[in-house]
């Protein structure tokens, strides 16, 4: 089966494990108090150019959302998000689990723009409705499509006139960085948002993502809503190992490679599929891409390809994701366009 | 001031007070095992048609909402609803914070169909997504429109085919049940979904409500999940005592006669303002009515009245709810028409 | 049977309905934003001296534990109790639902000391642990004893000391000021709590209970979690006119003298059975007593007399609680030691 | 300085590094839905001969508690443990958070005995109390001590025939199984449980702990509640990968051979510190062992050692921890008690 699944098809990069190996017999503190994860955690504040920054090391997604948000909100706040965003759509609801609604908007694309914003601020009336308190954004989105930088800007200032946190999502933060057209850097990002995370396990890592509190009068005690939501984990300097590997090198970091490398097949594959015709839901020069098939070509090509399908389009189509990972190679997708 | 607010301006209908007054020397036991509980349930089984029916005596018409959902659903379960259900709408998000997610549909009038509700029940995946177990309607919906009975036979025979339970919520049953467009009886209710309730606090009585299950497989227990979000009231017999005052007599009960008025009230005020030429949100002719009118009229008028604004229409009008009570006289009436 | 099940055997004290007849035409706005909650929280607050106390009317005990603990603390806080504690033993896991922990005490008597608080406090470890950050205290116990005022000042003096929220529950909050040992006014304990709360429902009303925050800075937004908990009624000012009936008139108030009633039943109660050489779980001189009776009297008795069993003492032997209500009559008195 | 803080000092076992760099370019499917996974499963099925059982593998041990008990119990219900039980004294509340009460008793060594449990199940009265509806044990206990065949077999017969769930906490299963004092086979646990889990954390594997139902009925859609509880594991296969190379071998398996070197250097110390003539808080062979020292010698000892503090033992003294994990060698031994 030709692999096109997700960006964490691999348990990761060699030059993770060989980091691993080189620390297996040193014995460190747990739960993340280890000068590893501080080590890493100084790499990420000087990425950012935030020396104060706070730096929590997650064991994955779904976890460092629910953490943030449970922490930063009351029992009767809520977060707004588009649709189609991972706290909505792929966590089971673990969000509400916490006690927090989603507050959901439609969109075309995956991203939120301030109107959309605005609109559900605007729903709130008084103590007999939750209050919106927090903005969920991902960069890029679960549609592969990311924000510019006058997007995040001026959401930004809308959260913060607004009395809302702003939080964003980088599971995939990489291959937002580092696409085409992009225009956001990380500093940027920095300078915008309350709080952020820095994606591994969709970047390269065996686990592992990293928390990062610009606005550090939010996370005071959060090791708390960590350990109490299963995420601190015992051996937490071995995520420190992994994303002091992957960070270091500024430009030239793995982490950076990876995602470049992911894009650029992603790439390929949508040039070839523009080229054959192929409408597709939105517009992406990041690792997913999200082409509309017919029905017939679904059914075909999932028995010799591990893709997603996304959704109906009309009756006899649906739109499917094709993931490209930092393994991806140009045989793979010769092979896929060959079958298109 | 008018009082157009709501149906639960007044603290009860003197008969109430009257039936509370004969008992209130005898003793009971509490938490609803008493003979006066029995009593009115066995009215409720009668009235219905379903002598087997399981009924609870609830606070209120929220937590009757919360411990229904809390107790049906397993944590990752969710309940779709319109957008402007109560449960979405006016509950301060206390579904979520019982950690289940209320799965929304816009509507123009308040009532879900079921291609709506098929809509939602498509969007579930697998294990990452929350799984639509139940539906949750209102009758009148929070618009004051009503379900036909093709429409709740619709939607009961999608639900039981599948999976789903269907749930209605009966708050203002009664004026659904009296207002002239209205083909449903209470028992074909019974028949087609799997617990409702009989709302009290807004028909006439001080606080109640009484939850009906029919299919009694599904409130195993419920005593605890009742007890536990703070509903299993210490004198409860003082509701059991209120609900035999306000359905004995069938046709010719306290219930309806008190839904009919509010009905009447309604109806005059909406031809009245249908003769002035007003629009409304939706059509209505139970006792909720949302006519939009002039921003500049709402300034002027919420000085002398009081009732809900809905929500913006454009740039300069506002829809906004008038809702009549059992209370509610043809001076009242005559009084705001004039002011419109 | 007789009735000495509990002190909320009735539906309320005749005065109480009256006052409800009498307002029984006068709408109000709802959920306790009206002029008769106003003018009992004024009521409430000369009472206790504290002209700028907080006042929320709840519906009942177990909401008004719940929505405190939940609204003050953090997910990861917890509470501290006696065992005996309502909140522990016959709330459902209320508190735990919202998912807090009780962190309890074995007692002998039902009373937290200084030292057994200490000891708890005493566990916490770091993000590990859940983190004590409130002290919870019912005043009279549910033994039916009472705290003295050098021993709540104690209590006060350490929570204060050591970051901890100190909260009365005052479901019988009547019966100990009234009773014969008392030496604390409501006034010395609205100086040493931060909230506690003034019983309704076990004191001669339909429902309702007064909950009081001396500590304002602690209940910004509670009105969100009380309905979040199910708990802002949408006929609030029922509860207001309830209470004012209730607590109007000082050393004269009908709450006062109800529960003056209360003890001095039970204290006949106790009187006679000490006579007859019974022992008891603990001393109590409020409107609860505790003896200790044979398990072969228990059988009998049960079958002419409504009362709780509490626990085994031996193989023979059981401690049952005989309550007094507003309501017991001297020849009910008569007519149970005449049984024993 | 001496590391004896715990058995998970170090990011794994060389062998497990290994495994994983064999596998490290090849894609899996997520979430567990993998051949290694079943692979290791199947390893797992063979070596408790429950050729049915159902494995879910998992990051670490306090989600594996939190979803087996969230998974499990209503609402309503709650789970038994030792006051010295992980999930109450070390997990920050995640079983309360989740909405269950623990129910504790206090234990000299850690151990529960069918009397213990019998006494806090008679404490369960009716809808007002928390319903007891599982017990967890941990083997070795979190105080190093373990269950012996006739008091498992005296526990799972109490369970089974009281309505209870019986749950296993193996998070140091190995170091159970392989102490010299020990009379249970990993075969009678799975004869006697529910469930239970194979901890890897503390004994050599990266991440992951291997959660086994015996008791099919119970695990029915577990994988919702897996990934609303923040454990569904993207990389799910790296996890199989680890446990199959763990337990792979039977008798001589590197699960088997690490726990039998940490217990043997714990006996070590044991045998040493009772040659100095120490006393300890409970009687252990395995590798956690808890010698009480003077404050002292805790002052001095903790300058050079990395150990944890247990509990205070009268004024001048005090417990503290000392565990061996796999790579503890007979110099860390010498030198450790050349210090006391």
């Amino acid at each position: 089966m030709l692999f096109f699944m997700n960006d964490y098809g691999q348990a990761c990069h060699p030059r993770i494990l060989e980091a691993l190996a080189k620390e297996c017999q040193n014995s460190y503190d747990g739960y993340g108090t280890d000068p590893k994860c501080e080590e890493a955690a100084n790499t990420i504040r000087e990425l950012i150019g935030k020396p104060d920054a706070h730096v929590h090391f997650m064991v994955g997604g779904t976890p460092t959302n629910v953490v943030t948000i449970a922490h930063l909100l009351k029992p009767y706040e809520g977060v707004i998000a588009a649709k189609t965003g991972h706290i909505y759509r792929h966590e089971t609801g673990a969000v509400e689990a916490s006690g927090h609604r989603v507050i959901i908007k439609e969109t075309a694309d995956g991203k939120l723009t301030v109107d959309m914003i605005d609109g559900l601020v605007k729903e709130f009336e008084d103590e007999h409705t939750v209050k919106p308190k927090m903005v969920y954004l991902s960069d890029t989105t679960e549609l592969g499509t990311i924000y510019k930088k006058a997007e995040l800007k001026a959401i930004s200032d809308y959260c913060h006139s607004h009395g809302l946190y702003l939080y964003l999502d980088g599971a995939r933060l990489g291959a937002a960085l580092t696409c085409p057209s992009n225009d956001l850097s990380i500093k940027d990002i920095a300078n915008m948002v309350d709080a952020f995370y820095i994606g591994g396990t969709k970047n390269g890592t065996l686990i592992g993502e990293a928390l990062v509190f610009i606005n550090t009068e939010l996370d005071d005690e959060i090791r708390f809503t960590i350990k109490q939501n299963n995420n601190l984990l015992a051996k937490g300097f071995i995520i420190g190992i992994q994303f002091q590997e992957l960070l270091k090198g500024g430009e030239n970091s793995l982490w950076l490679e990876l995602a470049r490398k992911e894009n650029e097949m992603a790439k390929k594959l949508n040039d070839g599929l523009v080229a054959k015709g192929y409408d597709f839901v939105a517009p992406s020069d990041t690792n997913q891409i999200y082409p509309i098939i017919t029905l017939k070509q679904h059914e075909e090509l999932s028995k010799k390809v591990l893709y997603e399908p996304f959704r109906a389009v009309g009756d006899d189509k649906i739109s499917v994701r094709f993931c490209t990972g930092y393994y991806t190679t140009d045989e793979d997708i010769e092979q896929l366009l060959a079958m298109l």
